[in-house]
């Protein structure tokens, strides 16, 4: 094994005391920050809350060994566990124990797809999701997501696979259940929600103004909500508001994950398949986004194929040991890096607290009011929404805005999964359209210069008998009907025509498509007794046309330059 | 109704008695040739033989009204007659009158759907089956088409759905009859055969060295189709054949079809929607690929998106008639050229020509030997195979070359409509993984002269401080992380690095994503103190730039030419 394939290899070596000491300090504030998340989080997936915290064990330990990033923080994530929640509530599974396998599968099957997708360094298939599409999708995500806690506030119950249904079934519930909403869970929930925001906005400038470092004041904004997990289970253990009606956790069997194969057999994990493909998906694209990010900042890199076996590894270890769907979360990672994790021990020192601290923790969880876990999704969610996105697609390109409304419209009125396969669907289909209609221009030269010009732009000297054309795209079988069209216009636009130039200074590239069409194109101007001439062929698009017929059968030449063709055919 | 939308009328208002003469003559040799071959594709198509004649009346009329090539043969033919066979027997029905009205079901939707393509001009969506794709799937295509038609030269029956199975039926069918064959099919289904493969090499350069022009020597080589039918039913009838086992056409009822909506009721018609948009994308393909080289050569230009409607209305009129799916012939349509065919009044003509042959001919057709029909279908299926195509994709370029293997290979082994589907997909799966990992060169300056080269290819001047990136790639979604990654990565291998210049000339387009990666390399260039330049941005790219914030906001400059600015920089 060599260090390609196990970064840890990179860095353990040279592992000093320094390094440890920043590690360890920052995985202490990342296991703060980290037990809340994981509660709310295995909550949101519609899972027991000791899933969550399973999951921030053993999958941290495996992506250590295998990540490349030295700052990921791994973990739930919210619009991982929305996406778990919409694959396993999709399966029509009722007992609680099938439900928890299936999660369990998911996570092994994301797992496995991400290490194949690895070996097989297939981490390019993530570039088809653009930027408009994950920040339209994550932004509806967060809408879902957010709508989805607010019964658990009011203290009543409503659901839905859509926003649609969320809204119906939340106003129903509202209506039912008015004026008599449960005051404990109504204090609580507002309560946490109240302060949560406020201490996410105001906290940090406040410590700074009172002499608390940048980084530390902005560190400490983020660990508040521990501050609101500790309070509000202190309040509903001291005024025993379980009793009142205030929903609980519960009951949390204590200590480490059982280790083993989830239960295949019980469920249909066949229709799993696109749930987890997607997952892996966009795990890996948020994870090496994030990651990208900040090896940036310190001139360092991450290899986007050993992310792929890195997060895979994690899925497998969330998989086996009782977690569900992992994926490296931003707000996370950055406290990780901005505390200073100096390598991805960090990660395996935050497992080995937060396994520990579930011992000193379960007696509280009991005690933990639900409301506060909604209120801590609710504001973590807060910050992935990017509406602005719509009116920078719209102020940019039509494009871009097609992909992004369909992708948030078809994520909130038909779900996750339709959401983000419609987004990359539309994004690819758009793509390829604009590329099949390229950019064609007309061009001339310029008076007492060597530059030629779009005829329709700029003032220009062209000749009858010599029809000069700039291609702005690549030639390939999508675009090669319209540029043939095209051609065939414009010659028979013009009766003088007896040559035509092809400039292909923007041609990238050549496909056997486009090089029979330039064929066709030959043979038949060669009839009417029109050549073909092409200038500025780029130097790997030659290498390729050498080994093609075209070049030996073209009824004009192969010029260097448009202006040397023009000066040569005049 | 405009010209625009009734092409007709740009023809029919100037129709002189010279145009009429033409297209009379050149529907009479169509006329000729269509008559056999629509018996033998309604054959191929698993459908009785006067369901081809029915395919050759009344959408030929359509076309003239509503198609916008002066010499497109519109009809059965070959592969769009394979697809139907392959769509209509993958139903399960087993009533024959329920295969031929789902035949005409199958014939409505396709129509209906190439109307609604060019209603909403989607004609483009056409253009994602490469040539490549075509040819291989063509190829492949003949060769189901000639095996499935041995068993009818042979007298003995086998089938199968690809070829595999087809050539398993056939040998064990073989091993059952050997060696008792019958012999007067035998006898036929050879001789047809053997003369209409020699009609079509020899026959025409035999009568022009006879004296008779070339036009019309090439054109009596195209009918002898029919005197192998004339011949063959002659002799049966003499002979009494059918008596002695040859198997014929027989009773076929006389006249014109009837006019009225196919049964739906009684077919699963929504599992043709597949198979039906295949047919319509193909036939529009093959259609729109003849009428553009005919109409080239004089200096004539179709509408693809009028020609959407043409076809849609002839495959309508198919549905509506009795009939099945049509397409425009290629060895029809070039004949119909040929005999001088000069509006489309010619299919106009040619389809009542046909209305009228079809009393005639009736009698006739009940002693047509299937083996002669066979033999007509191997010979006319014999110059779709391109073979070649396979080498010229592997010597030109590997990604071509996967894509047309990959639709061979499919087409003989799963299937007409796996086979092109999976043709359509990996085309454009390679084309986006060619374009996500573009071509990006470190460029340097020639001494003495303003040109920037390659400095892995030429010897260049580089400054330590600059770097000079030519991104040969129009940068969007599926490469923006591949391109980040490489800036990084060479910013990260350069510590003395103050200036990045990205020389923009082959950049056809940036889209939001890639305005994103952008603003992100900036900030964090910014954030290393390296700044970041542009040069050499084409006009339609700055304009889109200029709606964005990152001119604003770069730490750099935007420079005309690359050369000016590492000038400025030096």
């Amino acid at each position: 094994m060599s260090v390609r394939y196990l970064p840890v290899l990179s860095w353990s070596r040279t592992y000093t005391r320094q390094q440890f000491a920043d590690d360890l300090l920052a995985s202490l504030i990342v296991m703060v920050m980290l037990v809340p998340q994981s509660l709310a989080y295995a909550m949101l997936a519609g899972l027991p809350p000791e899933m969550g915290l399973y999951a921030s064990m053993l999958p941290l330990i495996a992506y250590t060994f295998l990540g490349s990033s030295r700052a990921l923080s791994v973990g739930p994530v919210a619009v991982i566990s929305l996406m778990t929640a919409a694959a396993i509530s999709g399966l029509g599974l009722t007992d609680p124990a099938q439900l928890i396998s299936a999660a369990m599968v998911l996570a092994l099957m994301s797992g496995l797809m991400l290490v194949l997708m690895g070996i097989l360094r297939l981490g390019f298939l993530a570039n088809f999701l653009s930027h408009p599409v994950i920040a339209g999708f994550i932004t509806a995500s967060g809408i879902l997501i957010a709508v989805s806690q607010l019964p658990a506030i009011l203290g009543i119950s409503a659901s839905g696979r859509n926003l649609p249904e969320q809204l119906l079934s939340l106003h129903s519930a509202i209506i039912t259940a008015w004026p008599g909403f449960n005051s404990p869970t109504l204090v609580i929930g507002f309560t946490a929600l109240v302060y949560l925001f406020w201490a996410r906005s105001c906290l940090s400038p406040l410590l700074r103004r009172a002499g608390v470092p940048k980084r530390a004041a902005v560190i400490a904004g983020r660990l508040s909500p521990i501050v609101a997990v500790i309070a509000s289970a202190g309040a509903a253990w001291y005024f025993r508001l379980g009793d009142h009606g205030l929903a609980l956790v519960g009951e949390v069997p204590a200590g480490l994950p059982a280790l083993g194969v989830p239960v295949f057999t019980s469920i249909p994990w066949a229709s799993l398949t696109g749930p987890a493909l997607l997952i892996a998906v966009l795990a890996f694209v948020e994870s090496v986004s994030v990651a990208q990010g900040l090896a940036a900042k310190k001139r360092q890199r991450i290899d986007p194929d050993q992310e792929l076996i890195g997060l895979g590894a994690a899925n497998l270890a969330a998989g086996f040991s009782g977690g569900f769907p992992v994926a490296g979360g931003f707000a996370r990672s950055v406290v990780n890096f901005d505390a200073g994790a100096a390598t991805p021990a960090a990660g395996l020192f935050a497992a080995i607290l937060i396994a520990g601290a579930t011992f000193v923790l379960m007696p509280l969880l009991a005690w933990l009011p639900t409301a506060t876990l909604a209120a801590i999704i609710i504001v973590a969610v807060w910050s992935l929404l990017d509406i602005a996105i719509v009116s920078k697609a719209w102020r940019y390109s039509r494009a871009d805005f097609l992909a992004v409304t369909t992708t948030i419209g078809l994520t909130l009125l038909a779900g996750v999964e339709t959401g983000i396969a419609a987004g990359i669907l539309v994004s690819i289909l758009v793509h390829l359209y604009k590329s099949s209609r390229p950019h064609v221009a007309i061009v001339g030269e310029i008076a007492g210069s060597e530059h030629f010009r779009n005829v329709a732009r700029h003032q220009v000297i062209t000749h009858a008998h010599i029809l000069s054309l700039r291609i702005d795209e690549s030639l390939y079988f999508a675009n090669t009907r319209y540029f043939e069209d095209l051609i065939y216009k414009e010659v028979s636009e013009r009766t003088e025509l007896q040559h035509v130039i092809l400039m292909c200074s923007a041609v990238n590239e050549i496909d056997l498509s486009a090089l029979e069409s330039l064929e066709a194109i030959n043979r038949r101007l060669n009839e009417l007794g029109i050549k073909l001439h092409l200038s500025e062929i780029k130097g790997p698009v030659m290498d390729a046309l050498q080994r093609s017929d075209l070049i030996r059968d073209l009824s004009g030449q192969v010029y260097l330059s448009q202006h040397l063709a023009v000066q040569d055919l005049l």
